[in-house]
């Protein structure tokens, strides 16, 4: 355990804040419900950052920017948006000293004055589709804010693109939708579910939202990237058209879709522990720490020179490998620095290793001696990067297998309501809002998704008894 | 000449504009000020950032993220700084629909919100220097804007360090400077001059400014990075302090530096010319662009073949290439298309070079004949990458021939004012105020900055003839 982490089982809330700040992913910024990511936090977010960017760019999109600033009137022309976002927005009333005439908004996301610019560049066809993502800060008024999992700014990427079909767009909003599981399973290490929201849970002015749900240590549930199709509603309220093949003006068809800092939050609490953070390999900012021990300054001449050696031909293997040479620490101290921090494999080298021409590795996910293996000097860029692997796909197995264990599909309503005690509940649904807010009055769990892998066949709906073609998730959420 | 371009020589200002949107570099928003990156102009962009990005980490900056909204309290702290930024804010007053109780300025920079971070992160010697990058969009209203150059809104990057001693805070001001000329001329292949500001040119609130001074097409000055010490004005009014190796309480000393998407403008105007853009190789978001060139099916069915193992070969020796393959466009038309978009090389492939198993080279930076090059498809991966470097040297030499012949050293008051009207004067200067004062007036030059590099020796002020023992240069500027 952690010095100054409260123990999950404690208080989770808190441990999570703990570790967010003790850990130096972020702290608390003077201004109410925003947050300063610290630079362990940034570099983090620096390779989720990159691992989308890529997978975006491979699958043809671009990267733009659009300005921070919307005029109120923008809003104002799709009518659930506007309904949606208005009471989260931050408003701009004043732009150098002046009143301004018409009030700015701070993008809370940017379907409209994207909108408004493909309206401009598409006049036929052949301009479509418009595949184009943007990475910004968005601004979302919160009265109760967390550290990255809800905070009135956030980082993210949002992608909005334009279509020529409904067809079209439907493949490219389940195509990214698939992209961010893959994104998440392969390199943040957490199992997620790809599923439809619900009507009550949708994006204001979606056609169809879709959403990847991760479970988090706390058996909650975390709507972890989102995608959407919003049919043609945006391309109406600002007459994105085009000249179809036939030379006949159509509205297009458009989607968007978002991955956010919330992502880190998601990272912390799937993988952590009271010893802190513990990092997928592929993600972490550190993934190999070494720790020289000695406790002489005659061991410290034998042990440093090796440490040295062991980092040059780690840095070659490509492995992101710091060496901590710290003489103000004990080697126990560093220990526990790094566990808290999250680094996926420490490398010790104390005096009888150098003897040995050896080292010892030890995983972070596992603790104590059965996480220990000796590795000879002349392995270590393979065995490195092997062991990398193995935790990757380790914490993988092991968040899967947490889901699984408190996953529950309740074949009526009292194995519900304990089924959402403990984790999730996989249920059939009738699909109406009513029997999902019933649900939710009496269970404070909220329907999370209905997955796009279906057990199959039809039941009865969970609350009401009428017949259901679909199970759903539910589950006490973020 | 492009079409839809205004020549240079008629209206240089226009040829920007014309320029900068037919390029599909940037678009204006629909909020007053405020613009659009488009794709092309946002992959330079992200080439600059990783350009520069790179360079910062290499000399042990980390990347980190400050709110985007500042307590208009804390702007006040620092006398200078916020009489120099008031006229350019924008003022949140609402939030999640209710009037806030201290409004919240939106970013104009950042050194006071990261100042208090400092001031609670740094507790002693052991903490410092603290080096950290943030990159972000800052908004500073703006009454007369153009794209790039002057926006309400814009992106860049900011440094901010604290550092045990002023000579440690000056060596970092200094050290990032050259990174910036580095970048500046290896990368941008813009030539600049690094030197200090006058005392009315400075940042407002720091001890000294540095700058790197660029000369454009039209022959004035654009400032294209700032590195300002700023002694322990801010440590002072955010109480950045530390406990020193005796243990007594110090405050820290602390640097600022930033280059913004101006950068964007500067390539456009310093390498541009009437037929578009012309990039340098190592910043371009496409190197080489292939164009297939036939008249018949046939012909297509022998040159398409060619001109998309080329693509292959090119791509794998690491060059960023484009293949146009479009059957739409006359290959005239792809070349006047991919010469204002200022690709670097072109490649044609037409059936003769197929029989001939040759490409033909043709570089943006030499029209006509004499810039183009028959070479074998054998040696394209050495040669194409060659032929950017020679472009890149070509192109920076080019800039600097022609600051260097608008570039005078007048003798009095009489050459000065010729000088002026021609580009850059370096001249004696007192160092006073007056001084300047009188020669904006008389010519709407503005002092620039007193160049690091001196020609040595002492001198008589140009315009009031005391004493002088520093020359500066003198130009009209944007």
């Amino acid at each position: 355990m952690a010095e100054g982490v409260t123990p999950q089982s404690e208080d989770y809330s808190r441990w999570y804040t703990d570790v967010v700040q003790k850990a130096e992913l972020a702290d608390y910024a003077p201004v109410k419900g925003c947050m300063v990511i610290r630079p362990y936090g940034y570099a983090l977010w620096e390779n989720i950052h990159d691992a989308l960017d890529s997978r975006f760019k491979a699958t043809g999109h671009e990267n733009a920017y659009f300005p921070l600033f919307i005029p109120m009137s923008f809003l104002q022309k799709e009518a659930e948006h506007v309904e949606g976002f208005s009471p989260e927005l931050a408003v701009v009333t004043i732009g150098g000293g002046e009143k301004l005439e018409e009030p700015l908004v701070v993008r809370p996301t940017s379907e409209t004055v994207i909108g408004h610019m493909y309206a401009q560049w598409i006049k036929s066809y052949r301009d479509l589709p418009v595949l184009i993502n943007q990475w910004a800060n968005v601004v979302r008024w919160e009265m109760r804010t967390r550290l990255f999992l809800r905070t009135t700014e956030f980082l993210w990427q949002e992608g909005h693109t334009a279509h020529e079909t409904a067809e079209e767009a439907q493949e490219e909003t389940i195509r990214m939708l698939r992209v961010y599981q893959d994104f998440a399973e392969n390199e943040a290490a957490i199992p997620v579910i790809p599923g439809r929201k619900s009507a009550s849970e949708k994006f204001a002015g979606a056609a169809t939202s879709y959403t990847i749900e991760a479970m988090m240590g706390d058996r909650r549930a975390l709507q972890s990237g989102t995608s959407h199709n919003l049919g043609q509603n945006f391309a109406k309220a600002f007459e994105i058209r085009y000249l179809d093949r036939n030379n006949e003006l159509q509205y297009c068809w458009t989607t968007s879709w978002g991955v956010s800092t919330r992502m880190v939050g998601a990272i912390v609490m799937v993988h952590g522990d009271d010893k802190g953070l513990a990092l997928p390999p592929r993600l972490a900012p550190i993934q190999a720490v070494i720790v020289p021990i000695s406790k002489t300054d005659e061991e410290r001449e034998q042990v440093l020179p090796a440490a040295e050696d062991i980092f040059k031909r780690l840095q070659a293997a490509g492995v992101r490998v710091k060496l901590d040479a710290r003489t103000e620490f004990t080697p126990g101290w560093k220990f526990n620095e790094w566990e808290m921090r999250g680094v996926p494999l420490r490398i010790e080298v104390g005096p009888r290793d150098v003897a040995n021409q050896s080292a010892v590795l030890a995983r972070r996910d596992i603790p104590g001696r059965e996480g220990k293996t000796f590795v000879p000097w002349a392995e270590l860029d393979i065995k490195v990067p092997e062991a990398l692997v193995t935790i990757q796909k380790a914490l993988f197995d092991r968040a899967l297998a947490f889901r699984e264990e408190h996953t529950h599909r309740p074949e009526n309503y009292e194995q519900f309501k304990e089924a959402v005690e403990d984790g999730f509940a996989l249920a059939w649904w009738c699909g109406d809002l009513a029997c999902e807010d019933a649900i939710k009055t009496d269970t404070k769990a909220t329907n999370r998704c209905i997955p796009l892998e279906q057990d199959g066949g039809t039941g009865k709906c969970v609350y009401c008894g009428k017949d259901a073609s679909e199970k759903a998730i539910f589950a006490r959420a973020y």
